[in-house]
């Protein structure tokens, strides 16, 4: 799967910037991949690109349309499948990482078909992987891991591979959820594979490459919890990575979506992954720890993780905050 | 899903008797299921049941048609799809564990529908499962790890519930793969489930039930295999065991399928599973080893065993030679 860009972006109906994070994240790590954004009449969000209608989107080369907000109640409304069939009228695509496919709804899949273009569903992975075989790769990996779930693997992924390319060092972000893959065009949304196949879909979206080059591989979910760290495990053994960043969210108070879980000790955390990662990498090592202090006081935050990075021992950042540029060099020294 | 029982077992043109080992599981762990077996002409292996034609299967009230053989090449020959066909007409269902599936031959489908019997491909999920909660249920459950794939997780599962059965204490085999499924007639095939529900597709295959009620959970895979450890973190996630038993082979010179990977070191292996199972069930512990010594002379068998109990402190058999008493007994003394 390859989404061709560049990109029209759909914020739709979005009822606030939070609904059109999708389309933000987009516009945030690959503003030459976006020619513009198309609003209704109800959005509430603006990601600052120019507002195009589909025609003029078209005229300028638009490829794909990719829905970058999240939809309400899971419902798509005919008044974005009636934008949805001008654009593939116009000649576009059409890519969306919903929890309701697209090649659900008969009207587009007709129209799709009748205007020779294609309907992506990111998060449903369609291709066939291979069961993992474990054999060393070539070129280096760095992979993001996490206390829990959606603690800023994605951010910190999407800034090591800018940091690594702002220093001349080739590199390229590999997805591994629907967000990351609308974002970079590729990748393969590690969560709905079955389940035989995760480590096999993870070698294969990071296959054999040059020495030197850098796979930057977002990870996903987390080895403490208690519902996807198989996920996790399979993820951590196709990366075979040569280095791990730790990314945390030191505020919250349980595992995400399970209240009977606390978030792991960073250290034993640390540990944890390194075992794991040891099976197909014995020379793993972490260089960072990425924190998302978004919800702390600038002051609060800087304390806090002076006092990780002193009890650690690693570079410890807020990208958001600080870049990532400490880890970088950490991950570069190595 | 759940198999109608009493089975005919099918036995094909199975080429020896290992061909047949499906058919050999049902009739040795489940006699009180199977009527009698069917075999072709070419067919080279024996289960001991009477063989029965489809009609008088029929007449004796035989359910089901289970293929208890595996097919050459993946083909499905004309010669089964008469005999497939027969059944179905005679008002049974078919069910089989098989890589190509039942519901991809148009022939049978159609003659399903005909005569309102189903085809049960037990490898592939049919049911949607939820993700994974975490939380305690009650009743008590024992799992069995391995060092590898293949190494004699069901077998010992089979064992165990056949022990405790036998002293009056309630339990049920819980299948995660698809000879389990089809000894059992119901389960999960826990590695064609979607990643993001392995957890949770354990969770509901052994729900809460009453407090002194064992379910013996089949494992699959290991945490020390690079292809599918994945699947064993959920499962062992999902399955929240109060006990494990590990489950071991000692003639093999590399994981299974990974020529790279040497078997890990019996202690490790215990450590990584309390680990990794102490996430959902801090109080597990180790009742036992099961060791396949299928490839040993009997005095190296024992002697071998003899000194993994020593260095492990655990009861350590071979339930094929010895039974699975001793561990079962260190079980119900915990």
């Amino acid at each position: 799967m390859e989404l061709k860009q560049p990109y029209l972006l759909f914020l739709g109906d979005a009822a606030d910037p939070l609904a059109a994070k999708v389309a933000q994240g987009i516009t945030t790590w690959r503003p030459d991949s976006c020619l513009g954004q198309l609003r209704l009449p109800a959005c509430n969000a603006d990601v600052g690109l120019d507002d195009l209608t589909i025609e003029q989107a078209a005229q300028q080369g638009a490829k794909t349309l990719v829905i970058g907000v999240a939809n309400r109640g899971g419902i798509i409304s005919q008044d974005w499948i009636s934008v949805l069939i001008d654009a593939l009228e116009a000649g576009m695509d059409i890519a969306a990482g919903l929890h309701n496919r697209l090649n659900d709804i008969p009207q587009l899949v007709e129209c799709a078909k009748r205007c020779n273009q294609e309907l992506f569903d990111v998060r449903f992975p369609t291709q066939v992987y291979p069961v993992a075989n474990g054999k060393k790769r070539t070129g280096k990996r760095i992979l993001t891991v996490g206390t829990d779930c959606s603690v800023g693997k994605m951010y910190t992924s999407l800034a090591i591979e800018h940091e690594l390319k702002q220093r001349g060092v080739a590199a390229d972000f590999r997805a591994t959820g629907q967000t990351g893959i609308l974002i970079t065009g590729a990748g393969v949304s590690a969560d709905a594979v079955v389940s035989d196949f995760i480590a096999g879909a993870i070698e294969t979206i990071s296959p054999d490459n040059a020495a030197e080059y850098w796979d930057v591989i977002e990870g996903q979910g987390s080895l403490f919890h208690a519902s996807f760290a198989g996920v996790t495990t399979g993820l951590i053994h196709g990366a075979q990575a040569d280095a791990l960043v730790l990314c945390h969210e030191p505020t919250r108070e349980h595992m995400r979506g399970l209240p009977d879980y606390k978030l792991p000790d960073l250290s034993l955390c640390i540990q944890r992954n390194l075992e794991t990662a040891s099976l197909t990498n014995p020379n793993v090592k972490f260089v960072g720890v990425s924190i998302n202090t978004s919800a702390m006081e600038e002051a609060q935050a800087l304390a806090y993780m002076a006092q990780v990075e002193i009890d650690l021992g690693l570079p410890v950042v807020d990208p958001f905050r600080q870049g990532i540029g400490r880890v970088v060099d950490r991950l570069l020294e190595c």
